[in-house]
């Protein structure tokens, strides 16, 4: 069902710092920046790793507002990570077995993630306090095409 | 410096339920269970994706007493994600490099993890809130040689 670690979400008080730390003492590689105001955030995405299924990131996650789900949870917890994202090939019928298995969907149908993929949450409550998102690419790789 | 994510590290109460969950409901191949005393755990390490750099992991961590790192972040903070472990080619040369930009180490020297592998611990603080573990896996890993 999960193809691999898509990415790993961290909240931040200040992206750029934190983008700046990531690059020049971790040395990955920004492959991507954006706004999210649906989510209420503003985030990159760092390489890291490749696999067989598409690349591994790390989802630096700065809220717009405090009154968002990053910007409360660092209230609540402070800074780290906030979810961790899986591949999977198909987010429809990934989505129909999660819900067939009794998991409770943060979203009804897919939306609208990082670098064009459709995403889903599943609620952390069900998942041992993990808030676990799926996440299925667009077939072309944004990476890959970006190369051609 | 960092080749993948090697494995999302999961604090739970109840390792054999949640390997349940992750297998049946996710999906997950168990490679390996083993206690570490020296952490105070008892672990699995659930397969999810290959990378070119080795294999990805969901690490699911419950701890052998309350007293115990494991134990203390469950009790402070309930289940969830415990920390991320990052592959790296060669650790000693990664501590260095890491001591050097300022970032303070937990272990000043590798340590036995999972599956053979040496690793060491980063101070969350210096990552703004992440518990960072790097990983150097032997150059036999372990799947590879138990498909021999």
């Amino acid at each position: 069902m999960l193809t691999r670690i898509d990415h790993v979400g961290i909240a931040c008080r200040d992206l750029a710092a934190k983008i700046e730390f990531y690059t020049s003492t971790f040395g990955l590689a920004v492959v991507s920046e954006e706004t999210n105001a649906e989510q209420g955030v503003k985030e990159a995405m760092l390489a890291v790793g490749e696999t067989a299924a598409g690349t591994s990131y790390v989802q630096l996650l700065e809220p717009l507002h405090p009154d968002t789900p990053v910007g409360r949870f660092i209230e609540r917890r402070g800074e780290g990570v906030h979810h961790i994202g899986y591949g999977v090939a198909d987010i429809e019928s990934a989505m129909a077995a999660m819900s067939a298995a009794g998991l409770r969907l943060l979203d009804s149908r897919p939306r609208h993630g990082s670098m064009g993929a459709s995403i889903a949450f599943l609620h952390p409550a069900d998942i041992g306090g993990v808030l676990t998102e799926l996440v299925q690419f667009p077939l072309i790789d944004p990476l890959q095409a970006g190369q051609e």
